[in-house]
């Protein structure tokens, strides 16, 4: 166990990559790498009343994994081993700083795959995506995080280890600690061990990219392969801000094809038909679409989607939200979002995972400028405010953090929250373990 | 609202489908029409702190529902509409004594259906369904309940109604209460309404069964299909002693072609290729096999293994396991149950949701004979102990109820037990609702 006590340690562990930035940087930083110094990072803490911000690869963009003066910060990205790869079972059994594209990528030399695949899959952890139940581009199909964690091995807020869920694909011997923990937010316990669901790899994949007039085009087009019964693995949607964007970073003509653009993939055994299914869908909304089975192209498709994000952070400061929506409501979310941008002046750009409902309005300011006041504010707060109306919530994804949290109590309701914290009591009776986050 | 005292209704209210007989009625059954009758019921019992046992429709397997002198039953099963259907998202709003086949032909009316499948659903509630996490034939691919629940309806033990979830597909907003509540088994909370995610009818499916000269080698070949990457939706098998019971039952001659059978399905657009390999990979192990694209075959083929159960129950009383191994390990744990049955001279049956490594080995002892003791018993605890040393779980989707709280500490351990009991005591401070069930 290494406690890092130095100004650089502290400044690189003082926040995420949300765009806020603490006043104060936090007291030290643990480097655990073993289970044993989460234990005994844990004790200490509990013994002095010192508040513990588990952090993985600090990707996050709700500043979850943000911290202060008073608070250590628990850095989990050394333990980062693969325990276990049983490939009979379809079942990992792995480290939390295990980056998640790592585990993906030793799951395909077995034939299979590792379902959550956050746009960050490259550089965040599994124990930060557990911790915040991240979603991702195949979760269209296959779910978000939680759908893939059989089972947590914990050390609790005193310091105690304790396991919940099971190796089995299906058990229901007492309550579901797993799920509750899975998206808490470093908030109930932290994550030393998961044990992951694999998948088979799809016998066959196909990619489609249409081109649109406009985004509540592509919007509407996207509603309406959900409402063709049609159940594509990747369904994203990448707006005109954002295409002028990746443009300017890749060179790429992008937004010169049109001011949307939806990626679709289908897969299985019949994802040829399937994405030629998807094409006479969205032909009627689309100036031109094409599709591919080649993999390096498919990858080019998407590689569009996934440089979205930075190429706006390049662009300038970003605010970026994750509010969903109940999946017929696309369209009017988007169209919504470009009213409150025309209305308050303030630059959006819209990417969505939209076979999910769950749009990322990204609110661009200038390098330096404060998002959270001003017109950028009001805009974002209207952008909440256009979530809940038409049914949906706050954050599809990314999680509650420090950022979202006023905004909570306006969808949960207090006796929820007052629940909640009930709840987070009975594992955390001192409240060290990250406090002030998710509720 | 509708308090009965009444000795029919009391001892038709006591126990449910799991044989078990308690030694004394509950003192009354309220039949709730309305959740206001809910919320009266838990108000007043909380004024006298009076236990309440929520029911549905009584049909579990581990005693979940019953009830005994002291405790009143609150029946949810008359709370029946179907609120809303809304297609385009693929969401239904129910409440919780819809039966699950109900909710799941009113799906089809649109091209959708409601993937949890018991054995049962004809005859079970969808609350008792999220009550238990309930499994079923078509969760190999689908999952269970909890992957179906997007947001729940509940009222508090003290009578105060609370939403978990959301409308949209996807939310992080706070902790997931849904999640913790689904297969809480009516101790956290009573289920009033559910937001249920519906699913695309697939475009086509296709059915196998085949037959093996023993249950060992069938095991063998469903673990095989697992590990061939192929990702069937149902598979079922159905051992020597359930089929002489179904041949009884229904004048088959199914125990004629083998002493077990697997029954496969396969849905989506690849359904026929995706089941010849299946034929491909379980043809070394079987005696025969055969495949159907027609419904009405494969009903017949499914037919097979629902009946299982009933007819099992025709020939004796029945203790139901339900155990839940690694899916590699099915064939030993096949194997040891047999093992275990030759040794104890008690007969046990074999039907398992192979394709989630999840068995239910049956003890059937003569009419009015006691299970609960002597060699029944010894033999349903070897059972117990064999799951746990393969790494399983007691209970794949039947839940703990009042049968199995006794080896609950040996999976679980003392300190999940005791932060269990953390939890419930947020939710129910009281402890009015359903004591002595689940945990
Ligand atoms: C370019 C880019 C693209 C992104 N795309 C997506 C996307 O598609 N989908 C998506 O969901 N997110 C996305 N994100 C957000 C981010 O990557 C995810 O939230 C990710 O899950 C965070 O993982 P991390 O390891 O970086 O965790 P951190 O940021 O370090 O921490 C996140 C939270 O988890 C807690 N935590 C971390 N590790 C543990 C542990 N072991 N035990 C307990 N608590 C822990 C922290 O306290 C904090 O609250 C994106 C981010 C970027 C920068
Ligand atoms: C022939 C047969 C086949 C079966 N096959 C399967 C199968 O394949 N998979 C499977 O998982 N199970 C199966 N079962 C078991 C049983 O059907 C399930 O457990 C089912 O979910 C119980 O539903 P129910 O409405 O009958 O609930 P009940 O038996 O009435 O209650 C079950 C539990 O849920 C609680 N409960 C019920 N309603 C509510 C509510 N609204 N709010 C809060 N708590 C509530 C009760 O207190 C109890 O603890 C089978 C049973 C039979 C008889």
């Amino acid at each position: 166990m290494k406690l890092l006590e130095d100004l650089a340690a502290r400044e690189a562990a003082a926040t995420d990559r949300s765009g806020h930035r603490p006043d104060t940087l936090p007291d030290g930083v643990v480097r655990a790498t073993c289970v044993d110094d989460v234990v005994e990072t844990l004790r200490w803490a509990s013994a002095h009343r010192t508040p513990v911000v588990p952090r993985g690869a600090g990707t996050g963009l709700a500043a979850g994994a943000s911290a202060r003066a008073g608070e250590v910060v628990l850095d989990l990205s050394g333990l980062d081993r693969i325990v276990q790869l049983r490939p009979d079972d379809q079942v990992a059994v792995v480290e939390p700083g295990v980056l998640t594209a790592d585990l993906d990528a030793a799951a395909g030399e077995h034939g299979l795959f590792y379902a959550p695949d956050p746009a960050s899959a490259a550089i965040s952890t599994v124990g930060g995506n557990i911790a915040t139940n991240a979603g991702g581009l195949r979760c269209a199909k296959y779910g978000v995080t939680r759908e893939s964690v059989l089972g947590l091995d914990l050390v609790l807020a005193d310091g105690r280890r304790l396991s919940t869920g099971r190796q089995t694909v299906k058990g229901v011997a007492g309550y579901d600690l797993t799920s509750l923990v899975v998206g808490s937010e470093g908030t109930l316990a932290v994550v030393v061990g998961a044990t992951l669901r694999l998948r088979p790899r799809p016998a066959e994949t196909a990619t489609l990219a249409a081109h649109f007039d406009d985004v509540v085009a592509a919007a509407a087009a996207a509603s309406a392969i959900t409402s063709a019964r049609l159940q594509p693995s990747v369904l994203e949607l990448v707006d005109a801000v954002t295409l002028e964007a990746v443009d300017a970073a890749r060179g790429s003509s992008l937004r010169s094809r049109g001011a949307a653009v939806l990626v679709v993939q289908c897969d299985g055994r019949g994802a040829v038909a399937d994405t030629a299914a998807v094409g006479e869908v969205v032909a009627p909304f689309a100036t031109s679409w094409s599709s591919t089975t080649d993999p390096a192209e498919a990858e080019e498709l998407l590689a569009a989607r996934r440089a979205g994000l930075p190429a706006l952070e390049a662009t300038g400061d970003v605010f970026i939200e994750d509010v969903s929506v109940p999946r017929s409501k696309l369209a009017e979310a988007v169209s919504g979002v470009q009213a409150i941008s025309a209305r308050t002046g303030v630059r959006i750009a819209t990417i969505a995972h939209a076979g999910d409902g769950n749009l990322h309005p990204i609110v661009v300011v200038e390098r330096g400028a404060t998002v959270t006041e001003g017109p950028p504010w009001e805009a974002a707060c209207a952008v909440f405010d256009l979530a809940l109306s038409l049914g949906g919530t706050l954050t599809g994804e990314h999680g509650v953090g420090l950022l979202k949290r006023t905004w909570l109590r306006a969808e949960l309701g207090q006796d929820s929250l007052d629940l909640q914290r009930g709840l987070k009591a009975v594992f955390d009776p001192l409240g060290i373990l990250n406090p002030g986050k998710a509720i």
